[in-house]
């Protein structure tokens, strides 16, 4: 896969999304003309993945704005339901971010805000693509000579961007090295983002690929056979604590405790300075539905009930390094998010944005 | 459920095994009475857990000598057949053990390997009684007050063993005197025994469950949620590594990061003093399929391959403790399983058979 694939997309009246909940087994697209269509397609994972629920996030304030006027809402009928797209999924800071990034221009009219909104659908390209190549330089040179046998969680890549992807973008970029020799995907129970998405998107790129069960990856990471562990993450405190899908924690934990890396790939956006710590990032629940059946199929007793956290909070102190548009921040080594003193690469100029 | 469910009984005549492949929607026994459908039963895990591995093999010994009698087998043909049983899984210790431990009544017939076998069947329920007391009383003695919050993976139950079993034997014990308030259960993927048979157990015994992803196990660990975790075991290597259900290592790596307490649960016999660490340990790794597909859908995409360890191997600093049916040793304060220096609660006798 390249970025062909459009995961996110405006038509000039609708936003395009790839149906995420049907891959691999069909590649479908479902075209959105309202808020509460949005927020449904949102909550369900049609479209997921911090960087590309910023750019959801964005349109959705364009939706919201034609849905006024050809509905005949008034400004506090249109701000509710722009509320609605913000506050659609907790955990994400970009989801929110994007939204207000769009707000300043809803009273030029939607044409104005989908304009900003695909600014911020380029600029996140844009950003994934230099994600990859300063994440590619840190692993390369912290990790020389053969191919590298990597790791990944969930899914960080063009599927939960604009394009490229996050964790992914630094895979792509040392695959185009010669640099990769495999990655593990964890399966990512319990939606599977890992076995259907990246599996998927590794596959289409050529990039050798197994996927295991989220509980094998400690064991993977401390027998020796993963160099490195690459992960994008939904929220990152100004302290350095990392919110990323359910099971990261796992796979920093066994980083630690194995002496390799755990590499976070996200753009700047991903940083909430307003969060001071980890403790401070809400934790999103999902329905107990998606523990207790597979399928359709009842496989937890009935009576029996399920808790279903969506997200964890790595500790700053197990975040190696966190690759960003702008450089390489070495997190447990000292360097803050919230403060930026950046370590590692040169960077780049900050985001006109932030 | 109490000890009336019986995973595993000799009917005279035939192994009679409740079929834990289509538990919880069925309860249903399947009898065995030669030896190739006995290793098939074992590779599909209509019986697992180690404990209940070395019953199975102890009766597999009985099985294969009427068999040698019925069809006429030479004694190479038996002892070829009796090779097989004790090879049909290689990570728990149980299996070869159970096999070698009747091998010397071979020559005096079917009716004396059965016997024997019994012996080994209604000792492992003693064992199990014996370390349930034990753990509970030191997780009770280290966890004071309150009912205790307690996390499991995989299953190590009734189901796992002759019955009452290791590390839910715990659970039972503690519950019993009401000092349980909850068990955290790992659904246990690929196979879900955490979901399917551990949550059953737990609601036909009255114990209140949630059952959560494996991957979420870190995150329930260090956000508090747990005082103590409590596993079986497959194998221990003589300094206390140990081999257990794969995930079981994350668990151990989020209670030594959270501080507080994983307690093994297993009799003696899961100690093979032959095996010096856990890197002498064999790892199975079961069909790809396991993970490829769930419900005979296929979830991940046709042409990428899958990983499938089936265990992990816990070093010993990360043992808290081994609760046997002797009593609890304290492996990470330096209580050395293979030298037996015992810690902690007053011992008994040292089971005959050791």
């Amino acid at each position: 896969m390249t970025t062909d694939v459009r995961t996110i997309a405006w038509t000039g009246d609708a936003l395009r999304l790839l149906d995420q909940t049907v891959l691999p087994a069909r590649v479908e697209y479902l075209e959105v003309r309202d808020v509460g269509a949005l927020v449904d397609a949102i909550r369900r994972l049609v479209v997921r993945g911090a960087p590309a629920l910023g750019v959801a996030g964005a349109f959705g304030v364009a939706i919201a704005v034609r849905q006024a006027v050809r509905e005949g809402w008034d400004d506090a009928e249109r701000d509710a339901a722009i509320a609605r797209v913000r506050e659609a999924r907790p955990t994400a800071v970009n989801l929110a971010a994007g939204v207000d990034r769009v707000l300043p221009r809803v009273p030029e009219g939607a044409a104005a805000v989908a304009a900003e909104a695909q600014a911020v659908l380029d600029e996140d390209v844009r950003a994934n693509r230099a994600i990859g190549a300063h994440g590619a330089d840190w692993l390369a040179a912290r990790c020389p000579g053969r191919p590298l046998r990597l790791l990944t969680h969930c899914n960080a890549g063009a599927l939960a961007t604009a394009g490229w992807g996050t964790a992914l973008g630094v895979v792509r970029e040392l695959h185009a090295r010669d640099r990769v020799e495999l990655v593990y995907a964890d399966e990512t129970r319990p939606l599977l983002q890992g076995a259907r998405l990246t599996a998927w998107e590794l596959r289409e790129s050529g990039i050798p690929c197994l996927v295991q069960a989220d509980a094998a990856a400690p064991s993977t990471i401390m027998r020796g056979l993963v160099d490195a562990a690459v992960i994008g993450a939904d929220r990152i405190a100004a302290n350095g604590d990392t919110a990323n899908k359910v099971g990261s924690l796992g796979v920093a934990l066994a980083c630690a405790a194995a002496g390799i890396p755990l590499l976070v790939a996200a753009p700047w956006s991903t940083i909430d300075r307003a969060t001071r710590s980890g403790g401070d990032i809400p934790i999103e629940e999902r329905a107990a539905e998606e523990i207790l059946a597979f399928g359709g199929t009842r496989t937890v007793p009935e009576g029996v009930a399920a808790f279903n956290p969506a997200f964890d909070v790595t500790p700053a102190r197990l975040v190696t390094a966190l690759a960003t548009e702008t450089g390489v921040l070495e997190v447990s080594a000292g360097a803050v998010p919230g403060s930026r003193p950046q370590v590692g690469e040169p960077l780049t100029e900050r985001p006109a944005h932030l």
